[in-house]
């Protein structure tokens, strides 16, 4: 049945090419629908000068996670903190989430309790209501879909597309540790595999294995811009890696952007870590992923207001458009950005 | 990791024990959440006299569908149609979906794109704004989630708690034409395994091929009650069959009730055809399944209201709680219905 066409393969458009194709003939008919694909979340229109902001993720075994070194507690809180932290994308607040997942008969209930004890911990953490679901078993392996729903002030929602010349690049926190702590549990894994006595030895990498067990979204940064008056003119979290991020802002608001590699945040120990998997720390934060950080842009003259705050880096400016998205090295040299991040169809 | 605890099945506590087990915990913060899990749909307040009813779905394949006899495009269309459904279920109108898929390499782009147009063709027809998801690959198969969003007045909601005694039970349409198309398919598909040639004979079956495949939300009956000045007092859609749904009502509402097997609305050529298959279409009706017909409660004052409606039947009544859930059938004699609706686990 599915055999006696064309056949074009899934993989050939990538997952932005392919979210393209599908939804471009989209027309939305309901006032409410204010935005609809193509940012962190829908914006739906409340009538009463507020917005709700609505995104939802799927995660599949063997494609998002793998349970050889992710416990699943640890991926029922990341799956919820990683959907929490769309919402603050659009400077919003998290506040209901449905919770959807198929288990084979390989999982026992202690092993979905453990699931559903982390979604749990980060919705009390992060002051969310859990409203609904669907269960199921599944044929193979565990599924898990997770729709968050938030709420923001019409007014103060932050699009991908408001990025104007001149604004300052900024990102929170730092980059590049969650994609080492990748690498680091794919290593031990492969140990494991090849000598199934060995211990995993993960000591002394508690930051990197954080950072990629237990992201926290940034609801702090998002309180930050309301303390300090702030709304940026773009906005987006880092899931798939900076490059990929960073060309979703330029593209969305047809700009450009330079950027500087040494105003590139990495934390030291990560930047130690890098080395020791001889790669380049800059690699690690372009192309890493899920640091689920907050990357967005700020009118110039809001830098007064953000240059005291410690967690947020100013990495580059906007540009026009013509002059595309670029990297200057620490040696002067600018170099054009490629993304190159995770693509869910590779 | 899974292994080394004591390991309860899933199964064991059945798709409704697991999801009390799992949720029965949750205490809602939020102001606006006023409904979480155990309705059809979550009820966010918007604050301004409005509500929203937000219900979620995941379909998994082998598990929800078969595509060795669902077209692609039907899988689309119904997987919108039974989440619209539910929104119907609280007397309300679906606006907005999110719709997710993972897909493994079987799938190429010309098959989703099947999907997505069984999707939209839905969407259209019940004037939904496809306004997010999700897209992944996966390692086997095919798993669709979908979010859906509606609206109603706050007054208008109708839950699943509030049958009284002495109401009218009643259901739209009619019931058991759903679950003998999917015997239908299913046993051309037994035939066309075994001889390969050989083509499916469905000739003659139009109506519950279409029942099965097809299914159609019940807009109509929400606007129907909107015209005739009814509220149900309790309502639900009718997914995993009639008997199944009754328990849910009576459960939630604390009440009893008494239905009539010579009441229960069946397609004439649906009767026929469950007693090819050697079934009792009462059977068909109570335990089959996938009508998404409403089910609803009404005050026995808004009978006049409703009599003429050649599109709804009154089956029964509410009762005490102690009196149980009884079917009175065609000799007079009462008997307690038991749920025997389709279960996620088995």
């Amino acid at each position: 049945m599915l055999e006696n066409k064309t056949r074009t393969e899934l993989s050939s458009l990538g997952e932005f090419g392919l979210i393209r194709h599908l939804t471009s003939s989209i027309e939305l008919k309901h006032t409410s629908s204010l935005k609809g694909v193509g940012d962190d979340a829908a914006v739906i229109d409340k009538g009463d000068g507020n917005v709700l902001l609505v995104s939802t993720d799927m995660l599949l075994e063997g494609v998002h996670f793998d349970l050889a070194y992710v416990p699943l507690k640890h991926l029922g809180y990341k799956a919820a903190a990683v959907n929490i932290s769309d919402i603050c994308a659009m400077n919003g607040t998290a506040k209901q989430m449905l919770v959807s997942f198929g288990a084979s008969s390989r999982f026992s209930l202690e092993a979905i309790e453990e699931l559903y004890e982390g979604i749990y911990l980060a919705c009390r953490k992060y002051n969310v209501d859990v409203v609904g679901g669907d269960t199921s078993s599944s044929k193979t392996g565990l599924t898990i879909s997770i729709t968050v729903i938030g709420e923001a002030k019409k007014e103060n929602v932050v699009y991908r597309s408001g990025a104007q010349e001149k604004d300052l690049l900024c990102v929170s926190g730092d980059l590049g540790s969650a994609y080492l702590g990748l690498l680091l549990l794919e290593r031990e894994k492969q140990v494991f595999v090849a000598h199934p006595g060995a211990q995993p030895d993960l000591e002394g990498n508690d930051y990197i294995l954080e950072r990629q067990l237990k992201p926290d979204p940034r609801t702090d940064i998002i309180q930050l811009f309301a303390e300090l008056g702030i709304k940026p003119t773009s906005m987006i979290d880092i899931s798939d890696g900076l490059a990929s991020e960073i060309m979703h802002l330029c593209t969305q608001s047809e700009k450009g952007c330079t950027i500087y590699d040494e105003k590139l945040p990495i934390d030291p120990s990560s930047s130690d870590k890098a080395h020791e998997f001889n790669l380049d720390p800059t690699t690690c934060m372009l192309n890493g992923g899920e640091d689920y950080e907050l990357l967005f842009t700020i009118a110039m003259s809001d830098y007064e207001k953000i240059k005291n705050s410690l967690d947020i880096s100013v990495i580059g400016h906007i540009t026009d458009k013509a002059s595309g998205v670029n990297l200057v090295t620490r040696d002067g040299t600018q170099h054009p950005i490629t993304a190159q991040g995770w693509n869910a169809f590779k």
